[in-house]
């Protein structure tokens, strides 16, 4: 009889059971199989509602709730005993319905937008083989991978050598900088700390990355020590009034170390015109830091290159290939020039469970010690993926064609009433008003600007092509 | 015709053409169809190759190969042109065969192993919506979900309010929680900086997360402010000691502002005496950090929480759920005491292209202001999917079995010749040595050691169970 076979076999299992501490320890832990529906049957929900999605320009970006709406829809609580796979799979539905679809042909938000299914698929990947990239033997392909995309990005800034890193995000990438011009400037600093020390001063344009002050803050150099360059009318950094302060902090007795320009601000999308800046910071013997963020893949395009003129001059470039390029939150690399161990130098901390130098392969591959992280996820493996496939002129396509897709609206906006461009962009932020018809005839001045205000999130009035819409 | 009526369409079409510096704007970018079928064909892979396999025992781990080898075998290269869809899947093979495949039954490293299905989907679908968590217009399920999240952990540590953000890693987290103390001890440090003030120490044992020297030389305070506090042999700090450090630093003149306990330390799973330090902390008015990146994930478990007895002191906390729990690399959450907004103080820098104050919604919902980072990934969802599904209980159960087969383990060492337990662990971390059967008569002295060593790449010698075999 079957059945009592099968009985027999769960007591004969029983016999065999090993117990500690209440707990089976050869028992089923988990139903594979169950387990495996359930991602196939997720994945699906992932390919219909999301993927495919992203091309209906008929459906919606988001399905907007307010926070307190929001919380009643969504099972948000936690208990203590689980649910369903039908459930869950009922709360994934719920998630994607209410989460904003940034690959959305009409999602218009902050730098990036789109979806790239390359780079998607490989984060598929890392997601399910989870690795952490620090040691060569944990992460031998990965650690490969961010050797190569490296070296590919160093040679599109224009540097013979180099070294790098990817890291979580651009704000992260300018403190990696700060903290390695700072060891260049007095390396001591790593043991003694900034106290008893000259005041140290770095310079960065007004149009600056919000970053610049977080950084400045969190590595215990003080924002008001970031000294603010007055920009031109279009957003650059005016190249003489960074000599003034620069000459300025030499003055009060305090120790210039280090130059942020920026390829690509924020909300003007300006370009920091990095010749001549290099030129004061030769001089000065500064270090040349360009964040390039948001402008760095600029480089790719042999038609738009020229906005970043003078970038092999600098000894760091922070570029994130997440943005314009679509590689996927975060994507992000801190680039130095050096390459006599710097950013080793700068970081190490020399964790004996984890990097043996007397392993049984060449240990320079584990670069977790350049790392202020210690667990690492692989981003650079999903930027080389992408350009396996679509080629540096399939990425040059993707820059070409965004920048086009900027300069058509331009001409649209100086074509159609109500609409006022604010400045001829550079890059990809377009900054425009859109005047009501109750306002256009209405005379320039205080009460104007505070209707026109009051607008923004009745009608669309203020915004830029990358920020809110 | 059919072949006439596609020409005249297609002519039609390029009649239409709008043309901007080159670039078809109205063109077909890319072909979706192709795209989804290739997701569709890697998600195949992946589902076989990782998945399914992560229960084989009789897989490999890990194809491993030597950095020089692996350079051979994968075509790392980036090519002006793009590879087809066919290359590109062999692509994705050769990635998964040659990487370690961390779900692996038998892969032992880094305080992390095994699959949680829940917690794979979840990054599926972030993956899919590659979204960026700073304000609520642009995240609001995943704003929501690190609310809630960071709420039920805060009730797992015994606060009865706090705040918290997940960020990229327990080192960072600590970073985190150092400046934050730093800041409360003097909120004038974010703008004036350190320059000219006394020097600021924190103290923490000899055998804490090598992050603490990172964080202090990242920070500016500088690693020899970092003072080492005596551990027993169980790898516990001595508070009697912590007590003498701090006696020390104040005779030295310098400013102690920090003592960062440990709990769960990275080689000996040790835990510091919470109570006994929280007692020294609060006499001399020092904030009190905790690292639990490892060792919180005991505070699940109603059998091992006391492990942490005493947490509940802490002015913040540093817990991994991607470790022990599973939730996937990364998934690491700053916890902190405080709700009267010395977060968001400490790290605000305002941006106003982002965090407007005039928004249609609650914008305390905004916590990007709270991160060091501008975009971040939303890594409390993972943690969250998988706390639905298997319920708080599903959890404890993972806690309990894990310590379960260390306890097994330890018994098994204890019994088998040719092994000898370091010390009686307290927590998942087994120390032991095997003694090859060539050295077992051997005396113990200089050359004993010395040929021991020379075994750790050859059998198996020194080791953690949560460190490199």
């Amino acid at each position: 009889m079957e059945v009592g076979i099968c009985k027999q076999d769960v007591l004969q299992k029983k016999k065999n059971a090993v117990l500690v501490d209440g707990v089976i320890l050869n028992g089923p832990i988990m139903d594979s199989k169950a387990g495996e529906k359930f991602v196939e049957e997720a994945c699906k929900i992932i390919m219909e509602e999301v993927i495919q999605k992203a091309n209906d320009v008929t459906e919606k970006v988001c399905e907007w709730r307010s926070p307190e709406t929001l919380k009643k829809i969504l099972d948000l609580e936690m208990r203590d005993t689980g649910e369903s796979h039908q459930k869950l799979l009922q709360l994934c539905q719920d998630v994607i319905q209410y989460s904003v679809k940034t690959s959305h042909p009409r999602f218009f938000n902050q730098l990036y937008a789109g979806i790239d299914y390359y780079s998607l698929v490989a984060r598929f990947i890392t997601e399910a083989l989870n690795p952490s990239v620090y040691t060569y033997e944990v992460s031998p392909v990965f650690l490969l991978v961010e050797e190569t995309v490296i070296k590919k990005m160093i040679e599109f800034i224009g540097w013979e050598e180099g070294d790098g890193i990817f890291n979580p995000g651009g704000s992260v990438s300018n403190m990696y900088a700060m903290n390695l011009a700072r060891y260049k400037f007095c390396p001591e600093i790593k043991e003694k700390g900034l106290s008893g020390l000259p005041r140290l001063v770095l310079f960065t344009s007004e149009e600056c990355h919000y970053s610049m002050k977080k950084a400045a803050s969190f590595l215990g150099i003080g924002t008001e020590n970031v000294y603010f360059i007055k920009t031109d009318e279009r957003g650059k950094m005016i190249p003489e009034e960074l000599e003034k302060q620069v000459q300025r902090a030499r003055k009060e007795g305090s120790a210039p170390f280090l130059v942020c320009a920026t390829a690509g601000t924020t909300v003007l999308g300006a370009f920091d015109p990095l010749d001549e800046i290099a030129d004061i910071c030769e001089k000065h013997g500064l270090w040349l830091h360009v964040d390039a963020s948001w402008g760095g893949s600029a480089l790719i395009s042999r038609k738009h290159c020229r906005l970043l003129h003078g970038i092999h001059r600098a000894d760091s470039v922070a570029w994130n290939p997440h943005k314009m390029l679509l590689a996927g939150i975060q994507c992000c690399a801190l680039l130095v020039k050096d390459n006599s161990g710097l950013l080793k130098k700068c970081y190490s901390a020399k964790a004996a469970y984890l990097f043996q130098q007397d392993k049984f392969y060449d240990v320079s591959y584990d670069t977790g010690d350049k790392s202020i992280q210690c667990s690492r996820r692989p981003d650079a493996f999903k930027f080389w993926l992408m350009w396996k496939a679509l080629g540096t002129t399939g990425l040059e396509e993707r820059v070409n064609r965004t920048l086009a897709l900027a300069r058509y609206l331009v001409e649209e906006i100086k074509k159609r009433e109500g609409f006022q461009l604010l400045l001829e962009p550079e890059y990809a932020n377009i900054c425009f008003w859109y005047i009501p018809p109750s306002l256009r005839k209405m005379e320039d001045g205080p009460e104007f600007w505070q209707k026109l205000h009051e607008y923004r999130y009745i009608g669309m009035k203020e915004c830029t092509l990358t920020s809110n819409v």
